[in-house]
């Protein structure tokens, strides 16, 4: 599961002497509880102020589809996807958030955001 | 009821050093009204920072449905569930909220939060 | 389970002369899974058009709560629940619709219907 | 409440030639359980094919209001409305509908209909 | 208010041998209470299957605009509007559904048809 | 109408030492217009942190519908239900929100709040 | 246009000591676009915090229905209503919101709002 | 224009001897106004039951794609998709569906459909 | 993917003397597309009613993930599904709906059923 | 590209002594993609505080028309919108906001604000 991160491709940021905000949310995403060994359901949002680079779209897609055979907790796949991201496009602040799908008559959300050091939220509008 | 919390079981939360938030969303919440003796019903909403614990999402679901038959009070069921979570997993942050069903035409809702001492919500993103 | 249908109480049709439709839904309905022994919750939907009586709506609050910790199949419990309130009141039709909340990400309805002799639902309005 | 219908208003149907639909909604019907002497509130569909006769908006509003502290059934109330509008205005067809507010975690319909015997609904478009 | 059916304009059907259908929804359509001179709001939707004519889309909404300060009720616009385009465009069948937004908690929709005599609706798919 | 005040029943908090917040929303409210005499229908929404005593459900539900037959306006109403629960129960802070159904094509929303000398609403999560 | 704000009443209020919120929604509001003299559909908001002065519901209806065939502008009106009001019950705080209809595609909202000199809107709860 | 229908792609359809149906909604359909130049978008529905051939979903996009800056009336193309895709891929039954957007207050569904000479649609489930 | 079926478990239909319907709606359905590889998402709707043998819902779940991996059209699965269930519990009617989610703008539902010789889905109420 | 500026016409701020805003959202842009050629579908939001010139509603129109046949990126259009709406305007504050339906499961939104040197958003209401 290390290698993930090589399927992120990013693209150079046109726009970099503006702070500004890209979201995307991918309602497919699917892993397998590495418990039960049955299927997870859930929606993927990211956000992210770009620094240099931006994620591109397609490779993203590739990157979520990865995890449809892997079993992984809810915990840790929000925070994996977080950190490989974070690496991929080195942005300036990033928000992963994770709704799951009922399962025992429980959904789950779990929401982990990376900021860098010369960043500071308080300057996005 | 004091050996409820027994049920709850936690594991390691493996991102200790980053602060993020889980929330479990219980939509089949059923306790018994002390005075009448008829079934309430509700939705728990559990939305935690976790420290070096995690709470095991079977055992909150057990942990819930133990309540089936408890007669209890909107007010204190609610606070109860925070202070048992809070004793089993030791959060940096924790927010219980109840939302209960029309009853004579009113419907409720109690929501209460624990922070612990070394905590500030403002670090929060 | 038999003597359940005992909890039922009717009352007079002031109107038999014509024929006309009366609905409950009670959407706080709970049993418990027979195999599992968790709980099941659903919704239960009551349609009839009465002939000499009507079902007395505090009764049959109480009937229904009755199946609280009852292990019975989704498929038992709608049709039961048919035949008690057909034997309790000998409506001129009646249909009965159990909703139940997903298990494993499958939700399930339930529907079945029952028409006296005399009667022709195409008499209906 | 045998006076009830004195209430209501009629004005001339000008296109008499014409089977048409008139559809009145009033959705802050209220009146008082027998039983309990608690409020009951809920929504009244009125939905008629007006033969030589229509009913005046502002005196249906008027008659409606009247239940507003009378003690009555479910039933009764949709049956006597139907009643009551029937007498005042000979409509070619009639359907009353009245959807009650939870009272205990259940709900209801109650919905009858009139239809005069030289009219035959299947000829409504 | 006569002339009101000479603001309409028409276009041939290209489709004559085919039996469709063409919806027109205006969802801001106001006209005036003629007795409290206050004014009323609604939606007109048109259906219709054209005979050898279909109504030019702007003309209509001139058509409409055109009742903006007229005083009439609510049954005489349905009917009205139902005659005007009969007698404007020839359609095998139409139908006009007037829906008011509420008025002292009720809100009212009129519903009438028109079939031309070579005409029948079962033919309709 | 001075009296009402004596309807509501308190009980004591038995999480004093912790600031939590109770939301209780009675959708069921009529008054009557003091002008026109016609009846009013809304929704009061009441939010409050408990001191040392809770409001009892059942009593407030009296209370409120103890405004059924009283000639009041929106303005004094949803004040007057603020003071009468701060008199009653001498929370740490209160808001009421009272939403009114639409008359005359306006709807009206009224919300007043009070704060104990001793609190502070920055101190709530 | 000028003579508008004579159609707008007040009453005095009540509760003068206290900081509190009214709200009306006036879903129902048109005017004429200057340029092409077609209607124009909206819904205007006015939130305000009474200093001695309230609006009269009634008379705030007959002004808004008092632009029915004024042609203005968006912009224009927004603001105008603001003066307008502001200048009729100088109110502590006051916000007018209009929301208009889609016009080629394209929704549009103008939102103005006006602060008393001594007050703070930081003291609003 | 004529062409447009050597766009669309079929395969053969595996389950010829039952009839079963296949809808296809295409929410991102553009065309051009030909009377004023300005873009028009709706939704398009397909429902089919097909006889030995089925449509090509990737060919059915690029088929609608090639209308995006073709001037073309709604009744129109609704029927010319009809018959090409009949042409295409010879359908039991067939039916099309094209929801337009807002044009000056007023939104137009048409709707049109083909029955091969040996079906009857009665014959659906 | 011939053996699929195998997964399938029955249990007795306990009310065999009586037509009633049962539906099971499974929102978390994914395959993969046979031409491009990429994951498609659906809900499938299965709607039968009983013969001598219902479909127990756990092995349901397990047949409907073993697609999980599996290269296949929507209109394929869509008719083996059905023939798979109706292989394994020889039901008197069964319809099964496939909804899919958007590709390239367009979403398709596939819908098909199987009626038992000595049925007429007429005699359902 | 370049000259798309152009298309934008301005008129006066009346008000230009308030800091007010303006919301306009056009639901129906579209451009195409330069990787695929695909079209590309979604909702422009502008909002604004103007200073001495407002953006005409028309124009805005035309504009945002200009991009239908335009390659161009969902991170690109958004700025350059941005870029050229403060070029023709001078606003106070701007920010655009650009939603665009889903491709490949993932939908996304780009955000980016533009505030002029003198003007500090916290002085917004």
């Amino acid at each position: 599961m290390k290698d993930k991160v090589k399927i992120i491709e990013v693209f150079e940021n046109e726009y970099i002497e503006r702070d500004y905000e890209i979201t995307h949310t991918a309602s497919e995403f699917t892993s397998v509880c590495p418990k039960t060994g049955q299927p997870d359901f859930g929606t993927i949002t990211i956000e992210y102020t770009p620094d240099i680079l931006c994620i591109e779209l397609k490779s993203l897609k590739l990157y979520l589809n990865s995890y449809r055979n892997e079993g992984i907790y809810y915990e840790s796949v929000t925070n994996k996807i977080l950190d490989d991201l974070v690496e991929a496009c080195h942005p300036r602040f990033m928000r992963v958030v994770a709704e799951f799908k009922t399962r025992g008559g429980i959904s789950s959300v779990i929401e982990a955001a990376y900021e860098s050091d010369e960043f500071d939220t308080d300057d996005l509008f």
